[in-house]
């Protein structure tokens, strides 16, 4: 089904969640039978960027060529979800500018935690000396200041912070309201009076969110 | 309007037409507000292949990551025109062997022709040695085989070219047939008996090519 179009841009460290939340939102999403796409960090850099490396020019041509690409779906109505860190806020705010569509998430963990879960080893890698340019390590993370949502990683399931994106989805008329199922809209009434900053910190949620990542 | 999307990918020298071809054709799939956008070789250096040079092997990545976007795209329901010179037949069979709905067509000009056109003054530059690996040059063009579609586009007017590639479209239905204009239908329906190759080069009609090139 076809939808407005829009572009969910995750934004955070490595290890952050950045794909979980990309890949339960897909199907939460194709399950509604929208049209959506995952453009995710690895995917890019294998098909569009393979060549570039990682230094801070790169890193923006980089994301400018996922931008290119992420407007061009979803001005023909593709909910397109870039997961990529992103860490620069000048070029996240030209791809704000850029689109029609924009959400700007932050998947915010904090760096010890990102570096526990170290999904793919690159953290172990980086303190190694192995991997350089190691974002939050010997290159910076520009932290957005004003993101329309952010996910606090470390202290929510994945469940609920995909169910802050569909909210703001549904808010945004990307598809028909009517659509959006009854428990996500009640867990959201519940939850607007206690600021996620609020709540305290969970081990049990931050392993779902490992696990999550691991398969 | 959402299609059951299709890439039509036009391949054929520089100066062959494949621009002009490109943005009539997109003119009348905008006129019946169709999903439609044009990748075109220049747009796609600039935005996803900077960095890439002329040699085999960039013009393979270059036309690999094209793909990779026009996959996207028409898997969402978008007719994508790519018109990139796209010389090597092997990567071309890759790009068709990707995607669920391709048309190959082949802008086929003699290049004496597009070199007398000109329009960018690459031939000129070429055969003064500024330009390097000139496709048809010194760097081969490897014509399609069996293209679904070949428009001599010396032999041929620009609408003429078109309504053969709106006819291929409306046969495969990418939309409802009965939004073809009567005029394109009958047309066809004139021409079916006369094979392309019979009709004689019109250096009128090859003119029309040039005029619609430079604007």
């Amino acid at each position: 089904m076809k939808t407005n179009g829009m572009v969910i841009w995750l934004t955070g460290l490595s290890g952050a969640g950045k794909t979980t939340i990309a890949k339960t939102l897909e199907c939460l999403l194709l399950e509604r039978q929208l049209n959506v796409e995952v453009l995710d960090g690895d995917i890019i850099r294998t098909n569009l960027s393979k060549g570039l490396g990682y230094t801070k020019e790169d890193r923006d041509t980089n994301i400018r060529r996922v931008g290119f690409v992420a407007n061009l779906l979803s001005r023909n109505g593709v909910i397109v979800i870039v997961a990529t860190i992103s860490p620069h806020r000048l070029v996240r705010d030209e791809m704000r500018a850029m689109m029609h569509n924009f959400l700007e998430v932050y998947v915010n963990a904090p760096f010890a935690i990102c570096e526990s879960r170290d999904v793919k080893g690159l953290y172990a890698a980086a303190r190694m000396g192995e991997v350089k340019e190691f974002t939050g390590l010997d290159a910076p993370y520009e932290a957005p200041l004003k993101p329309d949502i952010t996910c606090f990683t470390d202290q929510e399931t994945v469940e609920e912070s995909v169910a802050k994106i569909m909210q703001a989805l549904s808010c945004a008329s990307v598809w028909d309201d009517s659509q959006l199922e009854p428990a996500i809209l009640e867990y959201h009434h519940d939850r607007r009076s206690l600021p996620a900053r609020q709540r305290k910190a969970s081990p049990t949620k931050d392993a779902a969110y490992q696990h999550a990542s691991l398969h």
